[in-house]
């Protein structure tokens, strides 16, 4: 049964218990634009605790840079980049430590400038993605393009991940990488969230693109670099020894279940869930032991507010 | 063990044995835009014979009347529009008998013109499909677009199908009317094949873009009317009420196994499979009693070559 945090010595408790927070950030610490109350506080408060805070995001869209901008714009300071995992960092960092993958190999994109720049500051070249050519036909298919009709030999590996300038060719084209050399080429999923939240909406996610590309093909993804995967956990430990010895030393936050407290848990962290996104009390309290998170609260800006 | 078609005999068995056969058209008849070889005095001896002949295909981008074009353009003389079963047509006809769908209801449509049509001439508005509104950005998404910030509550019926002209947008409403109400608007596929063959590649099949808004929207198509989904014989014996008696004086002709002569098979019709398209001779005898077609030959055209 989860424990709410409703009073200054559970709040305390929580601060003191953990050396590592994670965080998620859409629905945690802001809605889309609009920064949630107290966020700045609380963070401040666990910084002067010398806590390690770290924040993570299946938004594959954007590189940490653009993130960076995105704490700065809405007001929060004093983040930096060793600070911000992304499903696009984590697949380039994927690509680089797991798969090893040469530098001169080209990666094949399906998806945004995250993905790009990510991979371009491991020094890796991309095709595809936002190239402009690719869409100059805007949504008519163009099936003499030259990316479709001639493939380049030196693609190692793709990556798949949420795009809104989706179209037949690009679909097309990711789809003969993952046919060629005999299925051979790594499919990489920054992750594989079946919705985007967008406001108030649900829109496609980067899941239900992906699964296009896997349906057509007859693959799955080799990996899949966002929660609730363990590959981006395994990155955030790989920067992080004291984390990885200790994983119960690390507070998992977030405000989906089947995600960030799956995230969590599956990394051997405890978990805390906040209700300023897409769950309810009612359903926190309806989970069994092997799903509920070890706490919940309102909102993360709870626990500076009950502790100052 | 399937039995091949290489004497007078056998083509001579082969068209008496049976009073109809239903043709797969690309793959059987033509390849793309080139006519197969002897297929127009197949054809004309069968209906000598006084045979009847039905062709069927998943392509729901063309309705039957731009298919009747598309022998004509061949050179393929007399067909009637009777004589195909596209699944658009088969998707129209689903929710005009089955669904029993009351004509006032309007259909938001995933697809082309040859769905489109074929509801309209059923007596059904579409929204969706071909507006051209929903391509004014081209692949850049129009989030404020007025048929995603306002859905139509008349819609009683969500049709998808292949579209070479997708965007965010178009996947984005199709999965709004599929989550609305509960879940409860019928969610059709016109089939499900998860490629599509153009000049000699696989490209992005019908099932590959309907896989994105079942994923989206946690649900699977309530009817697939494709081949080899029974849905589509269902309404070719409905109007064939001599085959929907004897179902074994039916012959199947096509090109893939999984698909065509598997819809025959399912349907108590016998098969042939035919070696211009997508199978080859080593796959055909590689199938165990349950998967291998009756007969099968080199191509269509033999049947009259060897008859003549």
């Amino acid at each position: 049964m989860s424990q709410k945090i409703t009073t200054k010595e559970q709040a305390k408790a929580v601060i003191d218990n953990y050396d590592y927070f994670i965080f998620d950030c859409d629905g945690v610490l802001w809605l889309g634009d609009h920064l949630l109350p107290h966020v700045c506080e609380t963070l401040d408060l666990l910084k002067e605790a010398n806590k390690t805070v770290l924040f993570v995001t299946n938004n594959s869209t954007k590189s940490r840079n653009a993130y960076l901008s995105k704490f700065d714009k809405l007001g929060v300071q004093g983040i930096t980049k060793s600070e911000v995992f992304g499903s696009s960092y984590a697949s380039a960092v994927y690509i680089d430590k797991i798969l090893k993958l040469p530098k001169d190999k080209k990666i094949w994109v399906l998806g945004e400038e995250g993905i790009e720049r990510e991979l371009h500051e491991l020094g890796y070249t991309t095709i595809g993605g936002t190239d402009p050519t690719l869409v100059e036909h805007g949504v008519h298919f163009d099936h003499d393009h030259p990316l479709l009709t001639e493939l380049d030999d030196n693609v190692g590996a793709v990556v798949t991940g949420l795009t809104f300038n989706l179209n037949y060719l690009k679909l097309s084209i990711t789809m003969q990488y993952l046919l060629k050399d005999n299925k051979s080429i790594p499919f990489i999923a920054t992750n594989i969230d079946s919705t985007f939240p967008m406001k108030g909406k649900l829109l496609i996610g980067a899941g239900s693109i992906i699964e296009t590309v896997a349906y057509a093909s007859g693959r799955q993804p080799d990996a899949i670099c966002g929660k609730p995967n363990q590959s981006m956990m395994n990155s955030i430990k790989a920067d992080n020894p004291g984390l990885s010895s200790k994983p119960s030393r690390g507070l998992m936050i977030g405000d989906r279940l089947n995600t960030d407290m799956k995230f969590g848990r599956d990394g051997g962290l405890d978990t805390l869930l906040v209700l300023t996104g897409i769950e309810t009390e009612q359903g926190v309290l309806s989970q069994d032991a092997s799903t509920a998170p070890t706490y919940y609260a309102d909102k993360l800006g709870d626990l500076y507010e009950l502790f100052k």
